[in-house]
């Protein structure tokens, strides 16, 4: 991870994150990725990831919320992006903290809206439903999608309560794995 | 609210938000606001706002989440900036989607940490613990305020279940209300 100092670039009038290796300037706050375990009798939806980072791992369909949407709205935007496939959210499943990185993650638990139907989206390799005992868990691209795979099969079909959180063994979503970066 | 349109401002590389009226560039994604209703037997403090928009209304301890923090790091932040109360975290009550504004609204249900303290910090007029009674609810602050009070005298002092969201009446956080802005 570069390291970002606070200063005042050039021409602006406050002071931003800029990178100390490159000198790109972040004008941004906290992000929101907006995601969703999309489950099919006990089957899990991951999607293999065509593009960086981690290019070829498996991730759940996820990406930042944009301006204009809800948080919903945005986990069935990516659902259908990544996956070509309509969700129905049935609430939310997780909130996590990537504080390293800057971001909050809403994950939703969902089921398909219909028959299940997916297909690759343009930054997708490949699209599959998994039985638990097939997730390719050393292919995962993110802790955090291990976190939410782990708190679907938790809560299984029953009712949402509180939503899970970062695990005790990263509660801060501080822990930099080699290679790995943002969703 | 003004209106947004989409170019490529000069000297940039990237399509951004600008704003028609101003020229302002809006490089930001959706921000998150981070806030608590903060109880003690009954009574739930609230802030009087010093500062724009909104000046002399009621509010909760809230405000936009920073880098490098969690969102529950942001919500005892903001108690202590704006209320000068040391916070308990006791989970999370709420969240809402104020799609309007491009906010999501991160509320957590907490208490003192040790006996009551509070104190008007500098964007706050005045912090009191109000019985539910007494809230005065023709002064406060924003819409999602009031939505959060509700939650929390939903659920009084039991065990925090899923988290409540936008009340039916305005499901994306869409409504507008005169003289009413951000958090
Ligand atoms: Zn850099
Ligand atoms: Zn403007």
């Amino acid at each position: 991870m570069p390291e970002f100092v606070r200063q005042i670039p050039a021409g602006d009038t406050h002071e931003r994150l800029v990178c100390s290796t490159c000198g790109f300037v972040d004008y941004e706050n906290p992000k929101i990725v907006v995601g969703a375990v999309v489950a099919e009798r006990g089957r899990v939806l991951l999607c293999r990831r065509a593009i960086e980072p981690r290019r070829g791992f498996w991730t759940l369909p996820a990406g930042f919320m944009e301006m204009g949407e809800t948080p919903e709205e945005g986990a069935r935007r990516e659902a259908w992006e990544e996956a070509q496939v309509r969700l129905v959210l049935e609430g939310l499943l997780a909130v996590y903290s990537i504080s390293r990185i800057g971001q909050v993650q809403l994950i939703y638990r969902s089921r398909f809206d219909g028959p299940p139907s997916f297909a690759a989206g343009p930054e997708t390799e490949e699209v599959r439903l998994f039985e638990w005992e097939d997730i390719p868990w050393d292919s995962i691209a993110f802790p955090s999608v291990r976190w939410a795979l782990d708190a679907w099969r938790a809560v299984g079909t029953g009712p949402l309560g509180a939503p899970a959180g970062n695990p005790p063994e990263d509660p801060r979503g501080t822990v930099h794995l080699p290679a790995e970066a943002a969703l």
